[in-house]
């Protein structure tokens, strides 16, 4: 079963000015990262703008990542859309292409059909199709929607699918997932660094989180610290993580985690339309926020 | 100025039983439509799947429907993407395949980004770049995003928006937009028949209501009675059309629209995945709501 | 059955500086109010502050205000409380004052128990136990709670209950209720003056609008429009009562309607804490907004 | 200054079968709830029905439960009403009869009002005014608001605000407030037993758990587990607490902690209306969830 014990970093996508896809960028970025202590990657989880690039682009990206990415890392592809047919399709393609395994996000447009019974027929098409394992995605503050527990236990136990990005940061929902799946070897990785102690308390293995991007070296001592069971400076980095994260997340969303690359030597690149570049007070606001807690 | 005063329902997109497009139940289901008193048609509306769609699929489908449709009738394509490159692109494309006009959607992956700035500034490049006028299109229930209401009215005066669909059915709202947009013959599109009557009352000009798809005429006959000012008749029409719109959208959506579309002589046809055929029970339900407003 | 066909202000309790209850202040409004054309009053609606008032403030304001006005206006006094109980005994305290019906808001602290079940028994009994008549009441807003369609209707047949005061704004679901309870009299109130005509359009048959604290006479003239079918003045008038509306309740609640009282010879009085007092640009706005509309 | 850190169930308040206070069942229960490890208790948290007592009631319930608690044991009094002022004099009444500290849960019903300066002027004015220690209470489930961290970070250098209960369970705002106030001393009390473990891994020294009712010995053992840096096992109790603890909160609320204190030789007794007791069939579910977990 493929081991996503460890820090997977959700990667941007740089764009150029004119918003196409800055290729250079991206691989100087993983020369960079490949040196942190990374598990892997996660290419086009809602940090990568995987709703802005087009079918082919989505491709693209995952092969030129994984050209990019020694063998030994963990390439995990974002590969859900809308409709189960064009997922599954994505997820084969991206396998071809280099992924270990596939992010597949909520279906979320027809929010009230969304029942229970339709989410496991999609996840199902989509784990029994997928030429690689399927790691279950929610992030209700983009969507709308969560993956109501008992469907995702039932989902648990299907052989190709093996854990579950939760972003919503519902730490009593983790506490029962990992509960509830303890007899399936089930991988739970938190979806954020702002609840990475909490989640790893109640039964996460891991993490994708956006401030991967930029505090690699320290998110990976954070899990470290926690799995050697140093739990008292485990805390001390939780909290001087948590204002940070929520910076370059809730508060400033991409746009703020690229703008915060370039402070610590990575390249955001140009966003696409219509995510909006920072203001000057914003970008002010958010460097004071790394500022008081020490990272710079 | 391109006229919207009238009735135009958003169609629904006929599957076959392998999900692939059903261009034939399509074409007749215009046949009939186009002998109904419609404006026009929304093509790719949220009733029309366009999510589940490829960006081949949407143009074609486009295509198809301007081909099996008489020339005074107006077509309004749904050409919303999340990006506003992919937008404008699929604008271009469709008005180059007979669309009159284009429904953009408010893009919402990225809600907390959505802000005021942002989504004039993806309306406007949009509208400057469109072959076709823009209709601007607010549906909170699927996108959790409604465009501001000065946003909106400061769009009101690009040249080529022309107006909006307003689907959250919020009448205060559309009051206030007829009030604030007296001067720019912007026309206001009730995007339900449930409110229809109490949003022409305030100033919309017309429908784009998911009802039309099955009880065309009757929609036509509320549109007509209003306009002559027979206000009591209006009223009762528009009571008995509340439960069964209802039933069409809220309660049972695309399943339930295209299951009632079979008992007036129209072709549903499939569904794609994850969207869920109804139950037997919910079939019934259902078709009782139909039958206790006397239009079955 | 008591007739509510009209307008009836839910008036505000002035306070003194030191919070107490300025009734001097309260018998001056309403000898102002009195010479507008109002069906009645509603006392301790939303914006009465009853949430702020001792359960012996509340019946004696009802006690002051009808003291202080005309036999042949309508008194309807908000009595509800969280448990059934209590809201009973208010009910009946009430009436013994002077209320000729009671506004009973639903109970909504424990949210996730407010069920159909829980509605119909809370009502059913208040109403069975009531010297006077009920109206329902349903305010999301503060309450977070509707009252679900198929509860309202079935409340709309107990003989005690006569109408409802809706202010979430749907106009469908307002639409609706005319429609099922079309055979039981059943009178709905439209909560808001900013839904008005829209209301009125669908079956509504009056309003308790805090805009008629202020703009008593205007709103007044729109039933009278309205009822005498001209709707092309109705509507004028309508959409020049919305932004002052608007500003007096979502955007400035009963601190703004408090400050507006006074620029049209009214006496707002203090406000009781944690209600806090506009600040001055917020005052500005407001004023602004009523001189827009040429209400000043 | 008050030490908190332990386990303080929120007690339920048994009324008989007219309702009334059964102050002989609240004796029963203390008599067995003092021999269990507790803190202390709080008196008219969410699970003390506080909303549906008279403030008479509210302060006998105080004074009766002050004498069945033997001296040592902490008395938190839930003394929030909506107005300041009465809060002050029910905070005051409450402190006179026993409490030695009180918990003022947020007012709520005007939502848009309560803004950062609202809350904080409200908790500063009880705070200055009251004759124990205050701490802060934060519920959205049930009020639909909570208290801006800004807020409550300014809020915890009051020299008479020592603590809050956070019943949200959102874990990156509970390590927040303790990093921010690290240096105040201040006192965070998870408000569930369903995310304690994750809340003491980022900070939390207590918890306010309804479950603490009925598996009072449990809850306290899992604090202890925690305190001695047992991780491993507080895990595995900490899963197991998760299921029974959503059941007779989230899921069956006070109705449902009322029965299951039956199965475990306290008396629930009757509730108030309108919460209503469970049917059969909720009964049977929830009992099925603590023999699952080896409870019963």
């Amino acid at each position: 079963k493929l081991d996503l014990n460890g820090i997977l970093p959700p990667i941007t996508t740089p764009f150029n000015d004119d918003e196409s896809v800055a290729y250079d960028k991206l691989s100087g970025n993983l020369n960079i990262w490949n040196s942190v202590g990374f598990k892997g990657y996660v290419v086009q989880g809602s940090n990568g703008e995987f709703p802005y690039l087009t079918p082919d682009e989505r491709v693209n990206v995952v092969k030129h990542v994984r050209k990019n990415t020694p063998e030994g890392k963990v390439l995990v592809a974002g590969s859900g859309c809308e409709s189960t047919s064009a997922t599954i399709e994505m997820s084969n393609k991206m396998a071809d292409n280099g992924a270990n395994a596939v992010l597949v996000i909520t279906p979320s447009f027809y929010k009230s059909q969304m029942t229970p019974q339709a989410l496991l027929n999609h996840y199902s098409k989509v784990a029994d199709a997928s030429t690689v394992p399927v790691v279950l995605y929610s992030v209700p503050s983009n969507t709308g929607i969560n993956i109501p527990l008992d469907v995702l236990v039932e989902l648990s136990q299907h052989s190709n699918i093996i854990g579950a990005k939760e972003s919503g940061g519902d730490i009593t929902r983790i506490g029962q997932i990992a509960h509830l799946t303890k007899n399936q070897d089930f991988q739970i990785l938190a979806g954020s660094a702002g609840f990475m102690l909490g989640a790893y308390a109640v039964g996460a293995v891991g993490a994708v989180c956006a401030l991967g991007n930029v505090l690699g070296a320290h998110v990976v001592q954070l899990h470290q610290l926690i799995n050697e069971g140093n739990y008292e400076e485990a805390r001390k980095l939780q909290h001087r993580l948590i204002a940070p994260n929520t910076a370059v997340t809730a508060k400033y969303s991409v746009p703020g985690l690229k703008t915060a690359m370039g402070w610590f030597g990575l390249q955001g690149g140009n966003l696409r339309s219509p995510l909006q570049k920072l203001s000057e007070p914003q970008i002010k606001d958010l460097r004071q926020i790394f500022v008081d807690e020490g990272f710079l």
